[in-house]
């Protein structure tokens, strides 16, 4: 009882940082539930009811730090695409395929995180505009960037003619994506494995 | 009103067979028409309200041939997946290269049609048990047959023992399916352009 009084007189004097620090904390388990949830069920089938349990909490709670389902998909999605942004970026030396190689290793390792799972099983028609057109020219720019990478490849000589740009580019996005669908983080190939394995397979189609 | 009753008398005196007939055929139509539009809009998002006007047909008419929405998804991906079955039961002559390279390029000639793209833009947990099961069921059967295919060409030397057999059946069907994902039948290269650059960036990492 007495303890139970302290910490309420505590709470009083809670600093706005430190409360500002808790919603975002509580915010973040939120949203990782709720992915980690859509990972396993689909979108659709996820009730967030279903989060609130899994979390300890009331629904009403829920929508304290998300108005719909959708919002916190879109938050997921915008969460996984952004890691992907620092590989876009990175310093572009090395040859064309340096870059390709380094970026896929990147990428595979991404493939297999709750957000990146996340952005891989959604599909377009789960989002309402402006979301869906938001979410379509994320993927074009990582799609373009990718392209550009082959492009200077092919032009510095370290990848072959053989390879189309665009064709190359939704074949590697295509069979890492994939691991966000298959690989079972319990299964008999570890994470590193895979990783390793998918992009050496893809690498050996752009060796001059 | 002549033109009328004749009509109704003769209908009246259509054979069985030719009734028969004939409900398969408005059958087909009922599921080509949602399947288009599943692939449009994705499953969630499609009524069958919208399948019944893009048909000129009421709702009941529908349930005249499908007890539920999912019964024409499940349907769909059966006769999508059907499709696969004769690539691979084919001949299994010459060698696991020559076998794999056929059917890259039988695969992605389908991976294109309204049937196969249905069972690559369907997520599992869209099918509710037993479809569920038998959907996984046959996804496998058809990884492992394309895995045998990768083993007897390590054995056979047509392909290189760098190979994986699991991650490079994953990794082919990953590029291919994505096919079904972004290809747009009026875009800038065609579908035969596509499938022959994808297969053969897929078939150089197999090389000895």
């Amino acid at each position: 009882m007495r303890d139970a009084k302290r910490s309420e007189s505590a709470s009083l004097w809670r600093s706005a940082e430190d409360l500002s620090r808790v919603r975002c904390a509580k915010r973040e388990s939120v949203l990782r539930v709720a992915v980690e949830l859509f990972n396993e069920r689909g979108f659709v089938a996820s009730s967030l009811d279903e989060v609130a349990a899994r979390l300890g909490v009331t629904k009403p709670t829920i929508y304290h730090y998300f108005k719909t389902k959708e919002d916190i998909l879109v938050e997921g999605v915008r969460q996984g695409m952004a890691t992907l942004q620092p590989l876009l970026n990175a310093e572009t030396q090395g040859t064309g395929f340096e870059r390709v190689r380094r970026f896929l290793h990147q990428y595979a390792e991404q493939a297999a995180t709750p957000f990146m799972r996340c952005v891989n099983r959604t599909d377009e028609y789960e989002l309402s505009e402006p979301n869906r057109s938001n979410f379509l020219k994320l993927k074009r720019s990582v799609d373009h960037a990718i392209q550009e990478m082959f492009v200077a490849g092919i032009e510095d000589g370290s990848i072959t003619r053989d390879v189309d740009p665009k064709i190359a580019t939704f074949a590697v996005i295509g069979a890492l994506n994939g691991i966000s669908r298959w690989f079972k983080p319990n299964g008999e190939m570890s994470a590193s494995a895979v990783k390793t394995e998918m992009v050496d397979f893809l690498l050996r189609s752009m060796v001059p």
